[in-house]
């Protein structure tokens, strides 16, 4: 069985529409590359209620759940006490991340840089060779940092350490013809080969009109024969098809 | 009060990180310039029974919902069969929408074209000036395609119906200091001001080390006024802030 995930994004940036989130994209690719399913992803607001809810609502479900955003020193920040109260732990001042800051800031550690300190006294911390403060993991909880370098950093330490599962293979064909011609045959070769996921992604840019199938699954020779009988298929229709 | 909103985007290709979604950046800051508030957006995959459930959650705790993916001529376009499940309407070929498609197609309207014009029955159709198939609205549900050309047509037609609320306002300062270094005070210009919200987003690029502070909120004035004391702090600090 593959292991599972979730994303939790926390942030009214997001929400607003002020920044667009690039974290998502990074995650997903990093997981399916090792097996691990992303079932789904999650934005919410930097509510305490709701961070609270998701994550108590999602760790239930999911094997692994990562989440982006509000670990840093300002008043907006507000990941690591929510994480605490989810889970019903001791929060303040973790000792080794203290001293991680200690050593980075010297004479220069505020109370408000010491405050990225704070979170569950007996988390296990994520180092972040970027910025010194450190993510943390409570149980199948992973608390990273949502500016993308840093996360970007504390994902790739993580993910090394996670539970692996089959590895998914895709394999991806163009074609510029509408995808309704491609419809019925594609619906039969989904029937025909189930554990072979058939996605239809259409274009409508302009030079890049068509669409492009993608067969997806850890059986990598059952989702090549599934991607050849989609070329054929496309050829059949009268399209000339081209690997991406 | 301000109208509240979540966005559901369907999709596979998202939490595969084959694409990088763009609609919801569109969304978000269309319903900021409306002063309606977007408060969640969930990322599912093409799985029938995730769809209803979640669309069910939310659309009995939010003003409007707003969906994007799946409403295609494939197998893996399961949406709008997904809405008519969620509540409880008959489905089929929705007579105004299959006529639209058949002025479209002329005799090229396939069956799997066809398909794209089974709905609720009684849903009410949102134009698609770009590929004719229309999307739809079952009460407080708009169901849009996840291309973004055409979800942002559809998201226009459909934005000027929707109840306002006060222009949310904001205003963003820039300064190239650490965001630990002006905690304290913005924590207690938040305290100050309860009704703007100050949010905090630091960068790490290269060149672009530093920090943007965003006040946002219903009030002009009074969010001139935390813009103008942010902008004063950076200054005390010893920064040199830029207006962004």
């Amino acid at each position: 069985m593959s292991p599972n995930a979730a994303l939790i994004i926390i942030g009214n940036e997001i929400l607003s529409g002020r920044t667009q989130d690039k974290n998502a994209a990074y995650i997903a690719q990093k997981l399916q590359e090792r097996g691990i399913r992303l079932m789904e992803i999650r934005v919410v607001p930097d509510d305490e209620a709701k961070i609270i809810a998701t994550v108590n609502e999602l760790r239930a479900r999911f094997d692994y759940i990562f989440t982006t955003g509000g670990i840093g020193p300002t008043h907006d920040d507000i990941t690591a006490t929510c994480i605490a109260k989810a889970f019903g732990l001791a929060f303040g001042h973790h000792p080794q991340a203290l001293d991680i800051l200690q050593k980075h800031y010297g004479d220069q550690l505020t109370e408000a840089r010491a405050r990225m300190a704070m979170m569950p006294l007996n988390a296990k911390l994520i180092p972040n060779p970027v910025s010194a403060a450190p993510g943390f993991i409570v149980e199948n909880v992973y608390v990273m940092a949502g500016v993308p370098k840093i996360m970007q950093a504390m994902f790739d330490h993580v993910v090394a350490g996670l539970r692996t599962g089959p590895a998914l293979v895709t394999r991806s064909v163009f074609c510029a013809i509408p995808e309704s011609v491609l419809a019925p045959g594609l619906s039969a070769l989904q029937d025909e080969f189930a554990d072979v996921e058939i996605g239809s992604y259409p274009h409508f840019q302009i030079g890049d009109i068509g669409v492009s199938i993608v067969a997806r699954g850890t059986d990598a020779a059952r989702v090549e024969t599934v991607a050849q009988r989609v070329f054929a298929l496309m050829q059949s229709m009268g399209g000339t098809p081209r690997w991406e």
